[in-house]
């Protein structure tokens, strides 16, 4: 299929639309920051890839100083091993034969590390493992209240010794993502619930290392905790993944990043004074975490989705000037799964159009 | 990229996730039930292809007896023409140099037609097709009370006679979606506002006849108003699209058509007695019309979806039997939306693979 991108030079007003448009000079900014936040506060960052599923953007982070990369899926991690990044850690359990070929099918091209919270699925790798005569990281998944994925302090203590005598495995440490607190706008809150979660990280740690096995790696962090996690010692590293864009939401918990992200949409119908249909839909913009904050015109808001179009309220006499064919920019309040709708993002700076960075790792969710 | 696809003949339960089942009986089914009811009311079928975006449906759509099909895009126009579709409806407004370029791309492999509302976009698509030296086919949408797009029936009248005045242009006729009554549970109420929106379009096309203009297709009609629609002295033709797999919110306004699509995760974690989480989150089903439906295990609800994840709530000791690696089978509330998340839909028949089906035209929203 013809995709019919833009040239690199084309202002954002002659771009087609639907689209995502990121604002380049702001996404390396974030980028620069968290690195240097990390540096000053002694961790590592090994940046979630799901939000920006780009190998583009992970060989931004990685040539910052980052140490490697997340990825939530396998079908993640192959299209991040194919483009040559060498250090992957899945965050989520890899469960059945065929996505466990398909994991160690990765491991002579990078370092991979899988989370595990079960003994049947640490069985499970070490077996195919052997079998395929490779050696995969391991590293055990805590619950620290996300309530979701993840064993006790318990659990993870005889984790780490099956692990640590599995043939094919290496134990490589612990996570636990504080998920349920990142998005916590208070700040006091945040700080006293992250500190208790993270203890139960920090004490696990202490346990597995109390039992005689060397714990090289305590993973954490969300965007919104970088800055608390990151301070607790005994963690290693952050896996922070929004900040590079920051989404509607985040911005609703603090300004330490700033949001690079929009969408931009063209007017296809104005037959009201007070209102606009645009041609961005629900198949180009997400709503599971509330409906997107409209930056130009300035004042207008969503009325409605549907599946190709959305109708815009216009408030006043100026944003009633919008006509059809203009543009209107919208900052979706879930960046992750509004990306995850587009083929490519449209890299922005001084107003032009700079590069057309494609999403490879859309829909890769297997 | 390699997609690891399953070969034909694989059981269901072997199926690596998340993916969406389409049972081909039902679907099959779906569409002779749609045409055979179309040709007893005396109507035909052009039925939207934004529901399944698969060459592979639309073939068999056209094979049953539709005259053509709708397309939302003309990205998803691109898709079908190249996949051999001669008669092509664009429902939605095609605005701007670059889209109409696209657009006139197609017209010397298909029939083109394209839904107008705006003489400022006649004026547009007529000295473009006058300069590219083809002709396409130009219908009014008419606004029946969805108060998204189209004009009314004065507007249709002095429309119907710019388009048939300008060059490169051929007025097909009229179209009027009644999407603010399709999803409307009482049959009465459905039935009393659709007549009223109805007459609506077919007072116009006589207006239009009346002014000298002679008015081919008269088009309308969701899946949920099919059989109100089609019955109405007038209406020439139905758009249906959803008929064809019958999502989760469309079963709740009638069972003339059989749910037919599902999506297939695994349990990757059982931390809980009550509670599974299964490998399916936001990025492959959708919620803009609320949460799935759980088919299996019977009686499993979902608590809450993540990105890459779903909490279900197990009630009962027949549920509780589900382990790490089994399979949950949920059926989504809006199908346009979770299939545009998918790459392929897996055809099931007999408990079995038959066939892997590209679903082309997903994120075609330009």
């Amino acid at each position: 299929m013809t995709d019919y991108l833009p040239l690199p030079g084309t202002p954002i007003e002659e771009l087609d639309t639907p689209c995502i448009l990121v604002d380049l000079d702001l996404a390396e900014a974030n980028i620069a920051k968290l690195q240097s936040a990390a540096k000053d506060m002694g961790v590592h960052v090994r940046p979630h890839s799901k939000t920006s599923k780009s190998p583009y953007w992970v060989r931004k982070q990685l040539d910052a100083g980052a140490i490697g990369i997340c990825c939530a899926k396998v079908g993640e991690a192959e299209v991040m091993v194919e483009a040559g990044i060498t250090e992957v850690m899945i965050t989520s359990q890899v469960i059945g034969k065929s996505k466990i070929a398909r994991l160690l099918a990765l491991a002579p091209a990078a370092q991979m590390i899988v989370a595990v919270e079960d003994s049947s699925n640490v069985l499970e790798l070490s077996e195919a493992s052997s079998a395929a005569g490779v050696e995969i990281g391991v590293i055990v998944e805590l619950n620290v209240g996300q309530d979701r994925c993840g064993t006790d302090p318990d659990g993870a203590v005889v984790l780490a010794r099956q692990v640590s005598e599995a043939p094919g495995l290496r134990f490589d440490g612990l996570m636990g993502y504080e998920g349920h607190l990142v998005a916590e706008r208070d700040y006091e809150t945040r700080k006293a619930e992250t500190e208790k979660a993270m203890a139960i990280v920090t004490h696990t740690a202490d346990l597995i290392r109390d039992a005689g096995i060397s714990v090289p790696i305590v993973s954490a962090a969300g965007t919104g905790t970088y800055d608390i996690t990151g301070r607790i010692k005994g963690i290693t590293e952050l896996q922070c993944g929004s900040y590079l864009f920051m989404d509607g939401d985040y911005a609703e918990v603090f300004d330490d990043f700033t949001p690079a992200l929009s969408v931009l949409s063209t007017v296809i119908s104005r037959q009201k004074e007070d209102a606009a249909v645009v041609d961005m839909g629900l198949k180009s913009i997400s709503i599971d975490r509330g409906l997107a904050e409209i930056l130009t015109p300035s004042g207008a808001t969503i009325v409605k989705h549907s599946e190709e179009h959305t109708i815009i309220h216009l408030p006043d006499v100026k944003s009633r000037e919008i006509k059809i064919g203009d543009k209107v920019q919208s900052r979706p309040t879930h960046g992750d799964t509004t990306i995850n709708l587009h083929e490519y993002y449209f890299g922005i700076r001084d107003g032009k159009l700079e590069a057309v960075i494609p999403i490879s790792a859309r829909g890769k969710f297997r």
